[in-house]
């Protein structure tokens, strides 16, 4: 049998029916490819009226492309990109924002996920000298790597580090609608309302099939945009079904309803799981991630049965993600599962 | 009213509805993400079975992304790719191979989008002088960007040359499909057994959604490609979407039938406009593109109701692309127009 | 025996000795390295009483670095350089260019080596569609790699058309001292005076030993020139020696005194083998090169003394080279020997 | 009055009388450009005699071009090196590694400058998945930036557990000479013979002009070297001036007598300072470089006559070099006018 996904990654959900629906409904005649259609300018009004007038916004494939191609807009090549080192970019994109921008990455140990302006002065130091990338954005994700959040102060006080510093600050949305949900705020109010430059909005966590949108609340540099989109090989030719896909998700509170849900099944997990002597939670469970502290020998006996990752295999840290589609049933089962395990092993 | 996009490419039209009801049918329970799923499994099996079983296929998110990465998994950064003045790669893609790989486009001037060996060699010369970029690849687009096509003799004769030379061919397959239909032949045939090393197969032009696939038939450089395709940001979370519509299109024939109509349209088209004096042929009509200079002074007029390229504005020269939705209704229709705007503007 | 580098290029001489007075001279006591030393600041003055006071200068180590971090200043990766087909950075950097700035080059077919709007024009008729790299400035050779010259007024009318257009002029000077020389015009009135942008001032084929000066006229693009400049592996650390190179160099009209016997020597070979009816001159003998059309039998022959490139295998043309130190006399003996070998050979 | 150098770097002192005396002598005559003379001939073979005959030699124009294109000759673009935090490709190159390489840098913190394999085993966890940069090479400077030694049996470690796990060890040796007088050994035994790959054999810190040299004893990778080498910018075309100071500093054991006397006078300033109560070393002494702490208020002070780095503003770290020109009087000077503030100030 072959372990279940459940608690793998919210990526291994499928595609929320109603986002389905709206490709399906997407897939008649004939339109201008590479994003000069109707979906696609409906797609973007539709982000203008959760953002503002006043933003830019670009589809492209993927996160890790949202990502690099949003970094590689905001810096030249001898500039460097602050980031915690559990970042996305930093560990989980084999390289992808060096490759492309020719950037270096400064990153920042932290317990959390979360950088603060503290942590990142001393980097700083060295600017204007030529020996030195010079750092030129500060790179947040939010939810963060390790399921943590930042509150809208929280990023108002990042930006207005990175800004009076000269330095612009990039989010890594993938997961933004969780963060949404968690802090109960529209997405305006902690991040362009911020000050945030750029976001990569992503949606593949929250019920989407592919695309990713690249939002610039500062403008300057999303003139370039398109030319660096296509170099970096993020143009899709039938954009349209990207374009759907978003407007099924921001239409009716789709995004909300579904980062609710994982958020939700995420706390009844790490309240089952709390519940039980030999685990111990790593992180505080703010959206729809649970770390853990596992007794190692167990860990191979649980993924017998469910497919997840071993954050740290010194200290059998552990990380289960809940999705849009992830039900009550499912958490009890694995609670369930996980408490037999331990009778048995332990 | 807008214009119509019946010619303007044949990525303007939609997603075939049996490759919409594939990904529909893939959206089921949870699998595992980045391809390490049964659907992407049984996709790239299905290539096996049209290529043999000693060929890797990795499934990408689109055609620049899939010639980039193809070429960069065969060249150093010092060596040269050779392709024709008109290919994909060196005036669509805004410089992404080169910013990709570092590697120089060496382009060749030629009438029908065509390469031969001869043509290739003057090339050559300074092999082994470090002063000078290294040809290390022959890339062709299959069918080519002009819609004129390479038998299975010249795909071979160039192979081997490329093989005699140390270079590497690469096929541009965007259009494989209709090229096949058009060689009446197997993919194989063309490709693998005729001595290609890697090749970009496309679907977008053909009734899919998003997803590319690139297929190594020379498999050493094959074993460096997943990483080169995270760095390259072409690794889709999701990818059992992409699979989903590869097993379709590779199943019954229905890459045959959609490539075989597009094709059919453009005989059609091209032999009602033959027949109009005003107008000429500029390259043999074999695969799904029709060129043709027409009176200068018809050109706008003809784009209030169709958009189309205009390949050359000093000659006139334009391009009108079939797709596999094309009807005989619509070629007639559009060649009606064509000859009422003739009849009244010149 | 070894043959005679003669005629070989104008790099194979060795340095002149007012220019290793002054780097024994600068041997002296311990000062700033990376150029924050009293040599390299007299030697950026001493080009400024050559430029004009509003103007930047840089060293670096070479002529390739100087090109390639020239452009790489005035360009995005997903903008394009116009260049002839023979220029030096298209033919032989070994791609430098295009991987360290990311750009695409664009080649121009020429008689001559030299550029002009009219073939640059159409060049431009895609900017502004995202699928094509976009030309941002024009690259020029003075002299050319054919040994010939533009006129003052030649580089102003390009450089009028380049900055109509929204493009940078470029110029890559590895002879401007010869260019100058042959023009019998002060640096100034061919470069910033006619509108150049950036120059790469070359010294290598003029007597010195190493060393390039990258000049900003257009200075907005100068202030990231030093991070470009170490990112790019082109900052010395004991700068003050190209520095004093350069300072002898432009003092006591050192430079033109070199040029000029270059380019004396140039003409006087040209005149005597124009004499020889078996031989024909290819390109105008402007400044330090001949270029010229011979049996090619005796090719093989004449390199046996003498070291010479093959331009062109095909049609029997070569490329002599005069240099600072070319001698009278051995303009003769090579004349004489050319002769020779003739009347034996053919 | 300006501030004296003295004790700034090794690269403020000026060029040994016996290297400028080579590379006059070599001044004469005209030979091949580009490396193909017989002074680069005779000078790899010097440095063959040294390092035996099965290794391969090139020289390049400076330190961050030798360890730069030395790298990228050993990785792809998807790999990475790991390297100490202080490492001068970490921190001094301004990300000339990352964007010329493509690779990424995992940097490891350590307190005195050196790697150690158990520090590096935690990088390779995630070896083999292509979300993660893999790691290729460990990179190590001897000695490195802190002024520390690894010794013979240390780089052997290091060395095997680098080819255990499938690795390159690549050496940053800019202060090679330093090392080799400070273990009193032959170069060889702590590279070649210890396992080392590729070696950046430095000069600049020890007497010459300009030049490196990179020298493979794993010779497959050098291959390819002459391409990147010209595409990485790092090709002089007078070559044998470069050569002719290797020549001169690799005989009559010039480098030890200069890098002994500059390790020499590092240990007469740690010991004349180390009797200072307010003083601290913060590094054992053991070639060229001293790390103290100093109390911060004297730093202004010293600066007005001593221009120095400081290492570390919060803890008042700064560094002292040593050349192999300095005098035990300037040693003696320094430490004389060092108690004289403090006696002053605090």
């Amino acid at each position: 049998m072959l372990p279940l996904y459940t608690f793998a990654s919210d990526n291994t959900s499928g595609v929320h029916p109603q986002i389905l629906a709206a490709m399906i409904a997407a897939n008649h005649g004939r339109v201008p490819a590479y994003g000069d259609d109707s979906y696609t300018e409906r797609a973007a009004a539709l982000f203008r009226e959760h953002f503002g007038e006043d933003v830019e916004v670009f589809f492209v494939f993927g996160g890790t492309g949202a990502n690099v191609l949003g970094l590689a807009s905001l810096l030249q090549p001898f500039q460097a990109v602050i980031c915690a080192e559990t970042a996305h970019i930093n560990v989980d994109e084999c390289g992808a924002p060096e490759r492309f921008s020719g950037c270096k990455l400064l990153d920042v140990p932290t317990s959390d996920g979360k950088l603060a302006g503290e942590a990142i002065r001393p980097l700083l130091a060295r600017r204007g000298d030529p020996h030195h990338a010079q750092p030129k954005a500060i790179s947040i994700s939010q939810t963060t790597e390790l399921g943590t959040l930042y509150t809208a102060e929280e990023i108002r006080a990042l930006a207005e580090f990175a800004h009076r510093e000269g330095l612009f600050l990039h989010v890594d949305g993938a997961r933004i609608c969780n963060a949404a949900a968690a802090l109960n705020l529209p997405f305006v109010e902690f991040t362009k309302n911020a000050g945030v430059d750029v976001l990569s909005f992503g949606g593949a966590k929250n019920g989407i099939m592919y695309g990713e949108a690249v939002i610039f609340f500062n403008t300057a540099p999303a003139r370039e945009f398109p030319f660096i989109r296509k170099q970096g090989m993020q143009l899709a030719s039938k954009m349209r079904y990207i374009a759907a896909q978003f407007l099924a998700l921001l239409s009716n509170d789709l995004w909300l309803k579904n980062a609710r849900r994982a958020n939700q099944m995420a706390g009844l997990l790490a309240e089952a799981v709390s519940q039980i002597p030999q685990i111990q939670l790593t992180q505080p469970v703010q959206a729809n991630a649970v770390f853990a502290i596992l007794p190692k020998e167990i860990i191979p006996r649980l993924q017998e049965r469910y497919f997840f990752y071993v954050w740290n295999e010194q200290t059998g840290e552990v990380r289960w993600m809940t999705s849009f589609d992830t039900t009550e049933e499912e958490v009890r089962d694995f609670a369930a599962f996980l408490k037999s395990v331990l009778v048995r092993e332990t």
